[in-house]
């Protein structure tokens, strides 16, 4: 009494073509409303469907074709799945109806609050890895974590599934060094200085970064200005052997696979659970091999985590997990309140890396100086040696130009280092008033330097003249914008005359 | 200092070419990737973006065209949001961010486990019904719903926020009678049966019905073999005043119009939480200006509701939720084992319902049954007569052929009566052993149904030739399917070969 349908294979063929549709993450087929698998399997638009080319399978979602778009025996797919297949035009697709998705059982369980085991949280991240979930699954999987009843246990257990998930790299040498930061301050990209210290030090700093999301530059974007940062995971050991340390793009290795496909509908839905997040966190962390990892999280009102009791909360969280997962996690509470540095944006924030790298007379202090602190911290960590010792450490190696030298190896090594483009249009905006600057609106100055590209455009964003607390006159440079088109320029002058205040100011 | 974007309207306008996708409910818009719009406003794939025509707003995802689909000023439309807008090719579609989805944060609180109060379900509702959500965040919402911590209140405060979300009907005479079942089981078309009665019976009975979604006929699809379904409310008002009665299909009265999205991710997470299920079939009732309404709950293994107790909390969940929007619900729970009638799929089905109302010989007995009782019972409940004066009075007005004369009184309010199609091919599955069938698979049943065509192909689907508990012989007929192509049927086939069962024979 099997429940499984071998369909007849005949009918269940369609030659692709490119349609060239970019739906972002989301695995799509488009089939012909009168076409014969439709017609026979009784597949409608938004079903799911089991593609296979080339001995590699996914699941996509049916978008169903009324036009002349396809013929009755095509079939095309959303650029995701294409190369999810490594199809190419006029292959033959084979279609079919999925096998049941199991471990949705134990998705409803967690809503209805019971306690999974590690069997159940290893189904559910092995079929989200695999591209099993649609995204409406992935919600219903995100949400409930987020319902608030994941125990320690429980963060461990789904924190483990997801590294199984995943390929794991291993070192010969210890310790290996990492650090993260908990988003939501633009410009913070401590990161690029952190790891040629850390590898001028001699010790091993396997970095993997994310691209922006929502934010106007994610770390990978503003390496990318600087060297390439898409690598795979032979490429990236042989990055690593060569110069003790890389800073790349992790959605090109496969570590944690599953967290990309989480954060997908983690962002727009704006729920990003503590359980989640430190799961994310640490995975990431264990399958690079890291044995140390330092994170950052910065507090303030405007940045991601919003009180020094939800920071205690979350480092204790992230402590413990990595601990049961066989890393050393040390957290470091920052000031979260403005920007770090001046730029926002990917090659105006690399400059800042650069001008402190370079120790150039007008460098950013607070990049420096945030960047000293933590690439301390983690000198003092990874060796147990006393405190205070690791930033007179990093200062010097920082100072005496070692770090740079160490940064361009790295460039090099990641396929050459190339200096960061200028923008062909800009334009500066200066106060109506007199006043004290107050407050610095993050997530406003985020959503302008955005809008005027950012990090599309490798050169748009904004830089930052002033900052909180700061007096400015009637006239004082506030930002200049930067853009790669004129239209993007005075769209942004719109939103700005539309109302978009970034500072807030105390009038004399 | 306001948090919204007024953009140059110049850049914001592109022509519409129709492309044909469908993408069931899911509003989608396609724009090319160097189109001035997605440059300027940072639009990337899956981005949502607020779409204007005709003084119509809807909320799109972007898909991102990377190929000739689309010229660089032209955008293309999902059926579902060109449908929604009204468009035309070559109308010029107005694109621009859309407002801040305020009402997220409480669905992010209900997650949380707080309580909502009525303003917030209102704002929720009333975003859902405009089509502001997501999949994603619809299916966040369902699964925060389904947490586990909906009181009675707050399930009555929904229920509430989705009627006002629609339209409602008044009717002058009272009482106005309604009738719902709670699914699950093939073949139930009782309402076909039920509202003739109690229309002949000199009551109102303005009933809406669903198409199918997971099974292989809707009530609304049933009825579609017989007469037009698909009316708006004041053609709904002329039948109902003409003949006392309609069966019309929900989706083209916009009774309730966040219940629709709200199914659309419930069915593919097979999540179907008491509070939700409540407040869909409440609003939908209070909104058709119901006064008195049963409910039919099978109970049985592979019904919806597999348990008495299970069946009892919904039940009183229903009757509770109905007296606080002013509607007396009376429930009634019925046996779940086994599909009732003995056609699967719209004209089979509607073939069964024809026989009853004929008081043809052969007319499936438990059809006839179980539409009595329910038809008896809810006339005792509207007139607060005593329990079995019902049960004669209808049976009276069934076998005096009043309640024929009176469904095809309602067929031509509807716009005429049609017979039944029958299917171009058919085939008959025999026993292999003989037995007696002990268990019989409602879901196997709907699959197969579905493999045939149906709903597609109203004449498709499964005719049933025996019953649990029947003894069968080697060779004895267990059923017959139907399709309209020999590809369908042989499809079928097929599937039975691989192993689809669906009778549990015990061996002699």
């Amino acid at each position: 009494m099997g429940e499984t349908i071998t369909p007849a294979t005949h009918h269940n063929h369609l030659r692709l073509r490119r349609l060239g549709i970019d739906t972002y993450r989301q695995p799509v087929v488009y089939m012909h409303r009168d076409c014969l698998i439709c017609r026979s399997e009784g597949f409608a638009a938004q079903a799911r469907v089991k593609l296979q080319l080339h001995g590699r399978e996914i699941i996509a979602t049916l978008n169903v074709i009324d036009s002349g778009l396809l013929q009755l025996d095509e079939a095309g797919l959303s650029n995701w799945a294409w190369q999810a297949l490594g199809a190419s035009e006029g292959e033959v697709l084979t279609v079919s109806h999925p096998d049941e998705l199991i471990s949705l059982g134990g998705v409803r369980a967690k809503l209805f609050g019971e306690t999974l085991e590690q069997p159940e949280w290893s189904a559910i991240i092995g079929d989200i890895a695999a591209g099993r979930y649609s995204d409406i699954q992935l919600a219903a999987f995100v949400s409930a974590c987020a319902a608030g009843h994941m125990s320690v246990a429980e963060t461990i257990s789904l924190t483990r599934a997801m590294v199984e998930a995943g390929s794991r790299m291993h070192w010969e040498q210890r310790p290996i060094a990492d650090k993260h930061c908990i988003g939501g301050l633009p410009g913070n990209r401590t990161s690029l200085i952190i790891v040629p210290i850390i590898a001028a030090a001699g010790l091993t700093m396997p970095k993997t970064s994310s691209r922006a999301i929502t934010s106007p530059a994610g770390t990978a974007d503003t390496m990318e200005v600087l060297a390439p940062v898409t690598h795979d995971l032979a490429s990236m050991r042989r990055i690593v052997e060569r110069e003790g340390a890389c800073i790349i793009w992790g959605g090109s290795v496969a570590l944690s696979p599953a967290d990309d496909a989480l954060i997908s509908v983690e962002r727009p839905l704006d729920i990003d659970s503590p359980a989640q997040l430190v799961a994310s966190v640490i995975s990431k962390k264990v399958a690079a091999g890291s044995t140390h990892a330092i994170i950052d999280i910065p507090v303030g009102s405007t940045a991601k985590v919003r009180s020094h009791i939800a920071a205690r909360n979350l480092g204790d969280l992230l402590e413990q997990v990595g601990l049961a997962l066989g890393i050393s996690v040390q957290t470091v509470f920052t000031d979260g309140l403005q920007p770090v540095g001046r730029g926002i944006g990917p090659a105006l924030e690399a400059r800042d890396v650069l001008a402190v790298l370079c120790r150039e007379h007008d460098a950013p202090l607070d990049l420096r100086e945030r960047s000293l602190q933590l690439a301390g911290s983690l000198l003092e960590f990874c060796r147990a040696t006393h405190v205070g010792s690791g930033y007179a450490e990093a200062a010097k190696l920082l100072d005496s130009g070692k770090a740079m030298e160490k940064f361009l190896g790295i460039c090099e090594a990641q396929g050459g280092f190339s200096e960061p483009p200028g923008a062909s249009f800009t334009h500066t905006v200066e106060s109506a008033e007199a006043g004290r600057i107050v407050a610095v609106g993050n997530r406003r100055l985020a959503r302008l330097a955005k809008l005027a590209g950012a990090p599309r455009a490798p050169a748009a964003g904004i830089d930052l003249h002033v900052a909180c607390w700061e007096r400015v006159e009637k006239g004082s440079p506030l930002f200049t914008l930067h853009a790669q088109t004129p239209g993007e320029l005075q769209y942004v002058l719109n939103a700005i005359e539309a109302g978009l205040d970034v500072f807030t100011l105390e009038r004399d």
